[in-house]
């Protein structure tokens, strides 16, 4: 398996990374830069400095949007989401910069080339708003064919939002984006907060990263403590649930969760604006998607603990 | 297997009550009238008729509540409804009176000495505002535990409202009822706009059961096309979803749907009242209501067919 990450490079974009990078199965051709959590220069900024730190100084790291669609001015991180990440999208924890710089090429015409190479062998993997991911759809419409699939993080099908009653943070951040690769009928599953609000990761299992004799093992436990500290929920349950990771175990295995299908589609007025909810008119036609609604958290959360010790040359405490 | 149905009996209403006395393995021990499609009074007025109008003048009508928590006055049909239903509840149609009046006994009453009688043989088909139910549960909390099950129409979890984007109507006309009844502990299935709006009932079959020799069958053909004809989406489609007559058939055969698990929680406030939401802080502890998210819709029609064919003496052609 081909594997791209579509990132906003924060704190569980970096999870997200380092299980990624710890995964034998997917060969990660490209991570890919997109706004949210952090700005979009900043995102890359990041992946390739995680991707240094994990050992895979290789890996190409490409711009995607900077900014929602029809925004005048690209996006900057909101009080609310440097408050929880950090300024740095990293937990204010210092990681060095990568010897490596973004690639010239853009992020869209990256990810097109890689389908047009790889097809149905190529799983995308989005974990910010979905507005580079719609930039491609537009760019080749035939990339919902031929890719094999994109498991995106993001969304909230049957539980409440995370940014409003309704709209979860990645998807509320371009719902015009979202409706593009909703209504693609590209193959797609999204792993919303249905699911990742089930998942769990302790500070306990954060703080034992820092035995691992690697620097990757102290700083990574850092990044996600500084999360779990300033994040309300997680501080109040000593650990945090876990978002991007969900996603990209997902890519690996799908049968971690078990879906639904139905026509998406993303309200964009008043109120409702980011909600992602079946669309009635469209329940016997489609195109739909696949809406992860159950998890095996046990078995998620055992295979991301193997693969981060593994990562950083720890015992499997599992 | 003891079955209750608590009716604001409308159109569909009657297309479940005549599902329900058309099948054998379920014995009808009282219908209950709630307000919701027409006044309370009026649905009991109805269920009698129709009782008496399918050669079941012995089912007693029990009396439950006539408007909302908290309202200061009998609940009224609003014009919307009427426009749907008809005046009358029943399409304009005339129908004889029954010759017999409702119970002394009231809804509530009747539903805890059942349950208390039956226990999990009894199996309660709810297809109106929970008003009724939500008295029972707060007058004896143990028939959560003692209750077969509860079987409702009501709800959208993840498709979009028919009385506002995110409220569906039953849920909208008693928020308040809702919230003690999902939040009960009792083994509730819902079965939501998620799985009605996918299964259908055409003109034709309608008419079909014009050719019956008894009366029923050109009354209830009369009654089920007002309702295509009025409805603004089954004008269109040439035919009606099938809302309270799939909360029958499910309370029959539970393998007709897929259900996910989870904790429930009505929206009060706002944009979002009435809307029926997976409670994010409460999805690892419960208590958990299974919701209907697929129906095998060929699978539930053909049943339909088949007992109402069999109901009016007609051939089965399905």
């Amino acid at each position: 398996m081909k594997l791209i990450l579509d990132l906003d490079t924060g704190v569980d974009d970096a999870l997200a990374l380092s299980l990624a990078l710890a995964s034998p199965e997917a060969e990660l051709i490209g991570v890919t830069a997109v706004f949210g959590n952090v700005a979009r220069d900043l995102s890359a900024r990041n992946s390739l400095a995680l991707c240094a730190l994990l050992g895979r100084p290789d890996v190409p790291v490409y711009r995607g949007c900077d900014r929602p669609r029809g925004a005048q001015e690209a996006y900057v991180a909101t009080q609310e989401v440097i408050d929880i990440h950090g300024a740095n999208g990293l937990g204010e924890v210092a990681t060095p910069d990568a010897e490596r710089v973004p690639e010239e090429q853009d992020a869209v015409s990256f990810i097109i080339d890689a389908v047009n190479t790889y097809g149905k062998d190529l799983v995308l993997v989005p974990t910010g708003p979905l507005t580079t991911i719609a930039a491609v759809l537009e760019r080749d419409p035939s990339v919902a064919e031929k890719i094999g699939k994109i498991v995106l993080m993001g969304g909230a099908l049957t539980v409440c939002g995370n940014v409003s009653p309704c709209a979860e943070a990645n998807i509320a951040n371009d719902p015009e984006a979202a409706n593009i690769v909703f209504s693609s009928g590209a193959p797609i599953t999204m792993i919303g907060l249905d699911v990742t609000h089930r998942t769990f990761l302790s500070l306990e299992e954060a703080a034992s990263w820092k035995s691992s004799s690697k620097p990757a093992g102290a700083l990574l436990a850092d990044i996600a403590t500084y999360y779990m500290l300033h994040e309300a929920a997680a501080r109040e349950r000593g650990g945090c649930v876990q978002h991007d990771p969900l996603a990209v175990a997902t890519a690996l295995d799908p049968s971690l969760v078990r879906t639904i299908e139905l026509p998406l589609q993303v309200d964009t007025e008043g109120a409702f604006r980011g909600r992602t909810i079946g669309c009635n008119e469209r329940l016997l036609t489609g195109p739909y998607v696949n809406v992860a609604v159950e998890v095996d958290a046990p078995r998620f959360e055992r295979l991301f603990r193997e693969r981060i010790s593994a990562l950083l040359d720890l015992p499997n405490n599992g």
